[in-house]
């Protein structure tokens, strides 16, 4: 596999914790023999690179940018350098915890659609206590969309799913409000039809809830984009109260927390799947290259896990699988 | 107020764990002082009803029957006498654990909608962890909304809110995928110019996302029935997802069975404002009469908070005030 031995492009500068903590798990990547190449500015706002290599890049997408003039017009920013390197071979996959719009619209206009897709969209995993995780599809990309769209995404999460999990036949459901096909919304009722009549290498298994994202249910969960963002982050938002609720009780009196550390251990061993940052971030599919889409407030942890992960998929075909996946449906 | 001196109506066949949870709420409701009228089968089916008035059902709607179908050949249901006995002022609200869509169906059919509203909308209350609750409309009703029937429900939740808990101008905010005005479905972006430019009694204060739901951004929170379904269920099946968690956590030792110990009363008074059972159910807005919608698995605490909420929003004309909302808009 050639891609196997291209570094990752890393854009240094997205994120909260730009470029520190990006360039922290950069190295921690490399010294964990994954190959890297960052990409941003020469001047020495990165600090310290322990020597890694650096593509140039001297412009920066701000998280407040609005992602399509800012592609189009920061033409040397780190994240339209990192998807052209991609583009042109120089490495096997990009990575970014910056502007998620700039982020897609980078990948779409420099490394282009896949034939035959509609949408790119996005998928994310969802942590699953005891279990694989749940492919979320689209979590984000596509605010409106079109049954055909949904049906192309659940090739493409199964795919996907295939790629990362190794399920020969991954289980997709649809999300909707009620188990029966004859729940939901018209989108959802149309796109039940056709995941029903579809052939491909998945097996539809129907309607699941919202209550279900967790529940290890299916494999690859297709929605549009808009109901899968506010459902991930309704998700999000309840483990963060969740915590908060059950800090306050740990730290309530000397009491509570010696009673708290008996069970530290196991809570943390616990939540560590919960954890958005050990899944290596989500992924746009239907581009040509490989294009991981980190949380914001990734650690250098995240990055290490975004990195690998990135590395692992462009070396089993990733982009390949998809393309076959969606010529299945043509 | 007339109102106040009417029983609530309570369908003793709908739920889960009908009959037998549903009358032992109507009792320690009656206990507590609240009038009650049981509406069910007259046969000793509903077991020892400690003297209670029963009005005569003979049918049961079945979670599993199709709503429309159900209210329309099971005419002697408790569910549809139930909705008959607000209708024809025997009761002063009604309250059913039973199918939701035949309670929103029996609502609709036999109390009718209020002048001028083009769509029911259902009204849940979310737990906001030390403050007062977010009201999330729709959370089920219309699986496909347009934008004025969005702006209607933002004026009916604001005027429940005010019914419910006293804000004078509750803050209504929109359910979107990003913060921007520029960011969501054409719905929303449609949505959000009409709350924009809406007159009111309630403040629009912009988008809030899925993770805010639960962090108290606003009074009431607006969105379509889909959405709003799918997010409610995301959130309970987080806080179940994590409840499973600790459990196994806290259950794993001796040792740390102990140490759970200590930390269960500050837990349990924690959690208590996460249970949807402490917040009386979702409540159906539109229609003429106050009609609250219990969770299927209610117990007799959360039967008891129903009848409560009905009791107490029948009291307080939420009828005339949600009426009064409706015509401000027009």
């Amino acid at each position: 596999m050639e891609l196997a031995s291209l570094p990752v492009a890393l854009d240094a500068m997205g994120g909260d914790r730009a470029p520190g903590e990006i360039v922290a798990g950069a190295l921690d990547a490399v010294h964990g023999g994954l190959p890297v190449v960052l990409v941003g500015p020469t001047d020495g706002r990165l600090g310290d690179v322990g020597g890694l290599e650096i593509l140039p890049a001297s412009e920066v997408i701000e998280m407040k940018d609005d992602p399509g003039r800012a592609v189009r017009t920061k033409k040397d920013s780190s994240l339209v350098r990192a998807a052209e390197a991609v583009r042109d071979g120089r490495a096997s996959a990009m990575v970014s915890a910056g502007n998620t719009g700039a982020t897609m619209a980078s990948a779409l206009l420099r490394m282009g659609r896949l034939p035959g897709v509609f949408r790119p969209c996005i998928a994310t995993p969802l942590p699953v206590p005891g279990g694989s995780p749940t492919v979320l599809v689209d979590a984000g990309a596509n605010a409106d969309c079109q049954s055909e769209w949904l049906l192309q995404f659940a090739r493409m999460g199964a795919a996907f799913y295939r790629a990362r999990y190794g399920a020969e036949r991954p289980k997709v459901a649809l999300l909707s409000i009620g188990e029966e096909s004859s729940k939901g919304s018209l989108l959802v009722k149309e796109t039940h039809e056709r995941l029903a009549a579809a052939r491909g290498r998945f097996e539809f298994v129907g309607n699941v809830e919202g209550r279900d994202l967790l529940a290890g249910e299916a494999d690859v969960v297709v929605t549009d984009g808009f109901t899968g963002n506010v459902a991930l982050k309704a998700l999000e938002g309840a483990l963060r109260t969740f915590m908060t609720v059950l800090g306050g009780v740990m730290n309530a009196t000397d009491e509570t927390k010696a009673a708290s550390e008996v069970l530290l251990p196991g809570l943390l061993e616990a939540a560590a799947p919960l954890d958005p940052e050990s899944t290596g971030g989500a992924m746009l599919l239907g581009v040509k290259g490989v294009c991981i889409i980190s949380h914001g407030s990734s650690s250098r942890r995240a990055i290490v896990n975004a990195i690998r992960v990135g590395h692992d998929l462009a070396a089993r075909d990733l982009t390949g699988t998809l393309a076959a996946s969606v010529a299945e449906g043509s």
